[in-house]
């Protein structure tokens, strides 16, 4: 089959995406989803106001855009809609990275940026966090590479305060930082508000964590209006109606309800303090999170085999296989009925 | 702004899709849609089974896999999903395209090719077609070019035989040959019956078109086992949950209703077949169509000016300002109440 494709394809290695078990008998505290459906209310005004699914979609997502952009507080020409974040990451990766401008990220981040670096025949550096698994700032601000940052950090939850984002910005105008907000509704700091003084910002978000929305594909990136249009040239020159009508309406539907969303994180926050409090109790070291996960190691039970023993009595949690974080696992945040039963299965493992 | 972008975005056209107004004033046949949305029982059924929009999508599309490889009559591990038809077909440039093994069309096909081909850095030739509009199977086979092949072929609606086909894979076996089937329903013969012969053919095919799901974004690629493997490692490696989950159950509840898909395709035909004989009666040269739309071109009055006419009345059809066909106008065939308003407007343009 070889001798039909492209040399790209030499070099990848798929993603991998966390577990989507099809039955419902987990513990689903694998993927950092919302425990919260979208209303009933939302998933209603989507049905109703859904273009009729035989013509095609809007192609740039017009009315959402404009709706994104007003809760953003920027203009449309600023803001464009994409299937997921991912595809926004990879949009970003194609446009403003080649041979001459390589990509950089730390080191321990969201492992996609590596993935769609490779894909794309980018090169990378990857960038060591800190001992105490904070973003190495200087060593990241060398010049000439557009920087990928998870801000707040994945895995790690640690976010890095917006005075550190400008050191990134200003240590060289004429590369890019894309700064991916995928958690900053829990407690992060939004890039979007230096978008005013930066023209090498482009930030990235998504609707699958505090907006419940991650089986419906909805993310963006918010830039300089000439950023935004580039990569919007190469959204359309690849996959030109990218987002279907539902998840249209829907995402609309959403942004309508932005009270519900607020007080969702406000609960989410809640139970992230009461599981790192608790996780604290029974010995793990919790790193400071600002999202809706901890990532938490025990001193004495290997991250492995506590993901395996985990997942042998029905919880799946996220373990990464990577020397420097071994010992760990990404917990997502679910109810607070749902952390009551992690808590009651973790605490059995001791008694085995 | 160019100082921060790849040189990869320099040869970049946008493909520039039909127009698609947002009010619903005009008679809409210029994007070949389906008239006909899809059912109640289809949409209540994807509303019923869909898995919660809180959890991110299933990422392969099992389920809906498994059911179009039943369709199709071939294995799962045979078929991909994809975000609408054109994330396929440009997976397929990136995957079987490079400096080595440019790309070949026809000079008269769906554009979005040459756009995929330019987006992703691929040499691409476009083979004149006859002076008849058909295929030039001779100078398409050259070897050593991986072929795109709409067949039908879009504007011209003209079909290729599959004896034909079988040329172009037959002339090289190390080179693929990308069957674009998105009109197939109408007429056409499927080469997908050619699989069980030749690993070198990728037949992609659409729910937008017969299926009534162009707001859904649904399509899929069909081909040998390894063939479709690497596409899914290139997927999943810049976009890995593509479909979202709405569009996985719809797509479901469809192929449950084939019957209907089959019922609404043979009202196209027949409505096609009457447009067809209609046109020529009012003295249009119109090609002989196996589409859901005809070609049609007016001995004295020219393509760009009829179109704008037609606008002006309210009614949209496809222009495209490209010499061989500018004389031509494609037109997308819809109800049979929809053609009847069609021919009472064009026939009020001869009376002005």
């Amino acid at each position: 089959m070889n001798r039909l494709l492209s040399s790209r394809l030499e070099n990848l290695t798929p993603y991998v995406p966390g577990e989507q078990p099809q039955d419902q008998q987990y513990l689903k505290l694998n993927t950092n989803e919302s425990p919260f459906p979208p209303s009933a209310e939302a998933l209603r005004w989507a049905q109703e106001n859904v273009r009729p699914l035989n013509l095609y979609s809007e192609p740039v997502s017009r009315e959402l855009r404009a709706a994104m952009a007003q809760a953003l507080r920027v203009s449309p020409d600023q803001v464009m809609m994409t299937n997921g974040s991912d595809e926004a990451l990879n949009l970003a990766m194609v446009a403003l990275c080649d041979d001459a401008r390589p990509a950089a990220f730390p080191d321990i981040t969201y492992g996609f940026y590596a993935v769609i670096a490779r894909a794309n025949g980018v090169p990378y550096e990857e960038v060591p966090l800190k001992d105490d698994f904070t973003v190495d700032v200087s060593a990241l601000s060398a010049p000439g590479r557009t920087v990928f940052l998870a801000n707040p950090n994945a895995p790690t939850g640690i976010p890095l305060p917006l005075s550190e984002v400008r050191k990134l910005l200003n240590a060289d105008p004429d590369r890019a930082v894309v700064v991916d907000e995928a958690y900053v509704d829990f407690g992060g700091e939004s890039a979007v508000s230096l978008l005013k003084e930066y023209d090498n910002l482009l930030v990235i978000g998504t609707f699958s964590k505090s907006r419940s929305l991650a089986g419906g594909r909805l993310g963006y990136a918010v830039g300089n209006p000439a950023l935004i249009k580039a990569l919007d040239t190469l959204r359309d020159s690849t996959n030109p109606y990218n987002i279907n009508s539902y998840t249209q309406a829907l995402g609309l539907a959403i942004l309508k309800d932005e009270a519900r969303v607020r007080e969702n994180c406000r609960r989410i926050v809640q139970n992230r303090e009461e599981t790192a409090e608790r996780l604290r109790a029974l010995g793990f070291a919790v790193l400071p999170s600002r999202t809706n996960f901890v990532f938490a190691a025990h001193p004495t039970i290997d991250g492995g085999e506590l993901y395996r023993r985990l997942k042998a009595r029905g919880v799946l949690v996220r373990h990464f296989d990577k020397e420097r974080i071994a010992r760990y696992n990404r917990i997502t945040i679910g109810t607070k009925e749902q952390m009551d039963r992690f808590f009651t299965i973790l605490t059995e493992l001791w008694e085995e």
